[in-house]
């Protein structure tokens, strides 16, 4: 593989490292500290690979990896979208596909199609891999919030129906993973940690 | 798959996020922000998808990943060892491994054994796998270390040939990758950004 090839890709590597200021609403585990991109990106990873035999149908780990690794990136342009924002959450798909052409596009001419089609499926969410990557990025602020007392819920006043609504996305990725879900969220209703 | 499995494996995600806490020596590109252990691990996975048409020897792309996202996890418990810190790094291979037990231990049996198996062959090196995924992690703080005026090298006074020793690294994973980074430490010397 010529020079040019690899300059291109080192040119990629250094500017994702924005991600790593982009700060998600959500905390930590137990924590006051907001969680960056970079670091929910690497957790929803190893995430799929554990839980990858919980997945409805058969999915290609190496793609769902992929996928949850590169899902935030346009971030770097375009912003953090809080998911229980409704404004904001349907007006900025354009600003985000800007930012995966920009941004995907530093990468040699193969490897900028193939991550803006991977992210584009993500996004979409048809494919059994983007059913089963999206659960995993519903699933951990779930968790976070959880240990957090309610975490982003409290925080934003947002209530149960609004939550299960957003993480029954869960259910097309994992049957078995939305059951376990879909009882913390009960019990969560009963602690008083998320109003019903 | 039954529900003893998926706590387990939830019981390990929700430990894993510790590593978001364990702060490195080197900083994030162009800035004076530490970089932590979750953040490196993400880019390290990013770089080894999108660099691995570079390797000397055909790799199973996805093994490296789960290394490199894997591969700090033990310092948990045992913390950070600086790589030019030639006390420690020999010493901290035991903590090291009750930490691989302790935590990869919390998944189910199969995915424990696994894990650490990949653990180990990662900090082996003798594989392809592993010679690639240890070309990342040297890779990374070369470019961070370039961009900071030196960054840990001037920070610790490391000359060029403890930089150039443990860089060469790379070569075993990748001769075109380490054309790049030879190239790049000698314009480091020329620019007075590394002492020779």
């Amino acid at each position: 593989m010529e020079t040019a090839t690899l300059l291109k890709q080192i040119g990629f590597i250094k500017e994702i490292d924005k991600l790593k200021y982009i700060t998600r609403k959500t905390r930590l585990f137990n924590s006051d500290r907001h969680e960056n991109d970079a670091e929910h990106s690497w957790h929803l990873a190893l995430m799929a690979i554990v839980l990858a035999g919980h997945s409805n149908k058969p999915i290609d780990v190496l793609k769902v990896v992929k996928m949850v690794l590169i899902h935030d990136i346009v971030e770097i342009d375009a912003g953090d979208t809080f998911i229980y924002d409704t404004a904001k959450n349907h007006t900025n798909t354009e600003e985000e596909l800007r930012a995966a052409k920009r941004i995907f596009g530093l990468l040699p001419a193969e490897q900028a199609s193939e991550f803006i089609s991977i992210w584009e499926e993500f996004e979409a969410g048809h494919t059994n891999e983007a059913k089963f990557a999206r659960s995993m990025d519903r699933l951990e602020p779930l968790l976070q919030n959880t240990s957090n007392n309610g975490g982003t819920w409290a925080e934003f006043n947002v209530g149960y129906q609004q939550v299960y609504d957003k993480k029954s996305v869960i259910k097309k990725g994992s049957e078995a993973i939305w059951e376990y879900a879909e009882n913390l969220l009960k019990e969560n209703v009963e602690k008083g940690i998320l109003r019903k």
